[in-house]
């Protein structure tokens, strides 16, 4: 038996970074501002702790871009590196700089957030250029040096006359990766990557207009000035405590956030704990739009103020990603499949307390303003509902504060709802029956009956609320959700008083014969009814369960299969009461008496909004001819 | 000056790898088998120029899950390894051996397919494996070799009694990667990245039932064998020349590419190019359904038949990401960012060709079967939009295929249309007049209209039409497109024949200022007009201008910025000739003319889909009153 060790041979390390490293070459200038940063808040920790004898001042990094030279240059005013130190952290690939610090100062530096992987995320340079310079002086009393390397194993040191403190990355683009000489596009970069770092970073300069004086001169005229065009903040809202900010801070980050959002957010949820794992951020509750700008806003991902992406899938629980807003998190795991971070019990801990959070803070909303949160309801209600279908312990929480509006926008909670309807609405078997509509002008005259009956009609319009009542009625015991269209009014809460029918039997039975003559049979079902002489002569219901079923297999997961597919099936109710009804029983002429069906059944279609095309244009023209 | 060489010191590649060397994980399985399947084919083509001098066979790839053990094992029968090649191959990190083959034998190789990265997917192993031993035997005549290595950079090599000519591939699963351990799992990445990899390969088996023989007796029990279960189909249709397929193959293959897709596929389009680039693949056209499984059935990006991605954004003009089906080029540079990839000349000459072919295919189609293509003309009728819309090299294609229904679905190309519409339907300034409607049903009473006059109406209901028809207006002079609900009929085309008055400019007058009084100013601008008095007597119209701006502000891209947010506005067209409109100017009793106004008014509502909640129930009443 032999053994050996593995020779990685360093011809071949480059093109193994360049084409394997990152699969998005753009990922290196946050590499190396990560860098930047990294040895600029090294310093500061030094400093801080009397290791290093230096003045900090108000470090900046500069981003230069020379288009003319091909060049980029990315320029840091930190700890910087004597020659030994680029010996062992440039020349050593894949040594890890930032791990051999914190051994070092491991007590001190836990807290001062301090990471980064010095070294090999440097290699990432070679991914766009050809040539990398490197020209870096030590905050310790050493002579600065100037690395070269073109990208081949072989690098020279030469000394370097720099004499300010800090280190000077210089990249020579290499031919396929000019896009990274255009300003716009290291600009994009820079703000999608680092706008939120925590040292400032300057990227070329701009006019700024100096104030007015006082006693100007009539013929003043505005003074202009360049300035250091920064392009982060390093101080963003989710990194301070939420005593310290107020509303207005609030809504100002999420527009820094999101620069092309016009709108305001409904609130916010600031998330900071750090035990069992470390996380911060500030959660929005945006108004849902229709437009795009929804999905292009999406949570992001940070991790010690670093971009990391937008896709938080596992992390955010799913009904939560329509939500706006930043995760700052040191401890998710990145490079995991989505399928191991699901599994991860870490992720899912922090999934749950998001979670929780959310539901807390929508209680305390709703406790502390209850009219404010009832006129946010409607913006926020999907998100909600959704998350009652999707996470138990999200549904159990918002019983507190799931709110179901009355077609008069009046709010209860279903608690409030079984109160305040239990006198008028409960049936002959004791069951509570909850009237909802779906859409207002849609079912208007069915919502006009049940009103005029003292009913509490509920506006139940978002498209999983049939999902939303069946998981309702399943948890709570002799309550029952009914559209109002779902039968005649009489017959929607089933009392014990019965109305006495003008018709006889015979009479009735002869009328059922006339209507099933006329009325196509494929569709309607017809049904005498004896009702108040004032309820429509004609009326089109649907069954709630069918109705209901129906839906519920339309928008997934749910129902009974196949169903979504069936034909509309209808109940035709005839009030045997009215007028119009004992008209078409007496009258001699079949045709009147068709015309007279035909009319009504028109009138009670237009209601249920099934009168169209064909069928309306002949309507309309006939009621023309009614009334010319 | 000093120069040295960059060490890259081996105890450092492992993490490295681990960490940065594919974003997910799951890619070690693609990579395992890619090498299995490189190897194999690397026999064969060294047997096929006479190199080897072995049986090739019929060689498969077995991949075996021992879950007790922790073990994944990838075993090929192909050209093995021996221990010098293992040093060579193994044992130097990111050594690209398929390279040094291609070299070696690069004139009969280039046209065999070869490609790989042995060696450097190798490691991706230690992605998911704390230990990984490869047991080979070499096709030549040597010993086996066994090598051990847990991710330190020692590795032992041994002598191996294995006699069969390939390579074991043994995995030690790492504890946090265990859903590798999962058949499910295993057979879901088969499926995701190796179904249609060209040698055959096995995981685990299956039972199947013999064939019941001709002279079984009555009481046979149907017998069942094991038998290798391979999961992947070696030569799928797109390898193939269309000549070698027909119809039925290509649907086959658009469910085996997609299985839980249960429509057929409209139609195909075989792409085969080999100069100035290599490309093949199938695109189908789909059904178009509201459905989810749509947006996640996309097109597969393959090379050398190994699944790379679904996201061909950037390689698949925009407007054709909505077909399906796969594409295969290793052509296609997949290590860069999005940006640089659409600014590839390459890959922009890849785009342009797909285009071309998807034009050229569908020419065809509609001239070999013209009735065929009408009849899928509105399920792929939003994709060509679309496309006419986004590239002009395909509008101009386009224009030899692109089709303009009718309402009576009768179809026209734009050249068909100027050429029978010009004689009835030129107005009295020499435009040609299209006219179309959105809807059939809501629009019903305006097309009747239309249509009572001989012409014909174009039904275009995409969202997308109105951008859609502007263009067709710029670059066809004196053709106009006009919404059939734009105007009252007479004046939608205008003709010299003027219709006379019943009315004097004085009753005019009175009947304006009449109607004026009772109808809402706001919404509704009062025309009179003098018509057949056969023809409504109101009816409510919305010029055609307003209403194609306001919709294309709407879809985005067009129209006039914040068209799409002011107030509908209609004009009220009462025909002077009508008898009704005559009752109403002669009407002495006040509230009955306010009564025939709003009945008439409300009518001419319904028509246009005006009528809607409150009013719509007080109407219904109303009418009910009018019958009983």
């Amino acid at each position: 038996m032999a053994t050996g060790k593995i020779n990685v041979s360093v011809e071949n390390i480059f093109p193994l970074i360049k084409k394997f490293l990152y699969s998005d070459h753009e990922i290196f200038l946050r590499e190396l501002v990560s860098n930047a940063t990294d040895a600029t808040l090294k310093l500061k920790h030094l400093t801080s702790i009397g290791e290093a004898k230096v003045e900090y001042g108000n470090p900046v990094i500069e981003v230069k871009l020379d288009k003319e030279g091909k060049k980029l240059h990315i320029i840091d005013q930190g700890i910087g590196m004597t020659g030994e130190e680029v010996e062992k952290y440039i020349n050593q690939v894949a040594f890890s700089g930032a791990e051999e610090f914190l051994e070092k100062y491991k007590d001190t530096a836990k807290d001062s957030g301090i990471i980064g992987h010095f070294g090999l995320g440097f290699y990432s340079a070679f991914m766009v250029a050809d040539k990398v310079e490197i020209i870096t002086k030590s905050f310790k009393d050493e002579p600065a040096v100037h690395w070269t390397c073109d990208g081949s194993p072989e690098f020279t040191l030469e000394p370097s006359d720099k004499t300010e403190r800090g280190t000077e990355i210089i990249l020579h683009i290499a031919e396929d990766s000019t896009e990274f000489l255009e300003e716009r596009r290291i600009s994009e970069l820079l703000k999608k990557y680092n706008k939120f770092m925590p040292v400032p970073i300057k990227f070329g300069t701009r006019t700024e207009t100096l104030p007015k004086p006082e006693d100007a001169p009539e013929d003043y005229k505005a003074e202009e000035i360049e300035v250091d065009n920064i392009i982060n903040n390093p101080n963003p809202a989710w990194t301070k405590q939420p005593s310290e900010l107020n509303d207005e801070d609030y809504k100002a980050f999420y527009h820094e956030l999101y620069p092309m959002q016009f709108e305001e957010p409904l609130f916010n949820i600031h998330l900071n704990v750090d035990y069992p794992f470390n996380l911060t951020g500030i959660l929005y509750f945006p108004k849902l739009s229709a437009d795009l700008q929804v999905q292009k806003d999406k949570i992001q991902l940070y991790q010690n103020q670093v971009f990391v992406t937008d896709n938080v899938e596992g992390i955010v629980p799913e009904f939560l990603t329509m939500l706006k807003g930043v995760i700052d998190s040191p401890d998710i795991p990145l490079n995991v499949s989505r399928s191991y971070l699901q599994a991860d019990g870490a992720v899912k801990k922090i999934s749950n307390y998001i979670t929780r959070k959310v539901a807390d803070k929508l209680k305390s909303l709703f406790t502390e303003n209850r009219e404010d949160f009832e006129k946010k309801w409607n913006d926020i209600k999907i998100v909600l509902e959704y998350g009652m279908l999707s996470e138990p312990k999200f549904y159990e929480k918002a019983g507190a504060f799931a709110l179901y509006p009355t077609v008069d926008e009046k709010y209860f909670t279903l608690e409030e709802l079984k109160e305040n309807l239990k006198e008028n609405q409960t049936d002959k078997d004791g069951k509570l029956v909850i009237l909802y509509a779906s859409d207002k002008d849609a079912q208007h005259s069915y919502i006009a009956d049940a009103k005029e009956k003292g009913y509490q009609v509920l506006l139940l319009d978002s498209p999983i609320v049939s999902h939303l009542i069946q998981k309702l009625e399943a948890d709570n015991e002799n309550v029952t959700f009914t559209r109002v269209d779902a039968d005649h009014i009489d017959k929607l809460i089933k009392k014990d008083d019965e109305q006495i029918s003008k018709l006889s039997d015979e009479e009735k039975e002869k009328l059922k014969t006339v209507l099933e003559e006329i009325v196509p049979k494929t569709t309607y079902s017809v049904q005498l009814e004896a009702m108040d002489s004032s309820a429509a002569p004609f009326r089109i219901t649907q069954p709630e369960f069918m109705r209901r079923m129906k839906e519920m297999s339309q928008s997934g997961g749910g129902g009974m299969f196949g169903m979504g597919n069936m034909p509309e099936m209808y109940n035709l109710v005839v009030n045997t009461n009215h007028e119009l009804t004992s008209n078409i029983l007496n009258s001699g002429d079949k045709t009147h008496q068709e015309a007279l069906v035909k009319q009504a059944l028109d009138l009670a279609k237009l209601s249920q909004n099934l009168l169209k095309g064909e069928d309306l244009t002949a309507f309309v023209k006939r009621s023309f001819e009614l009334i010319k």
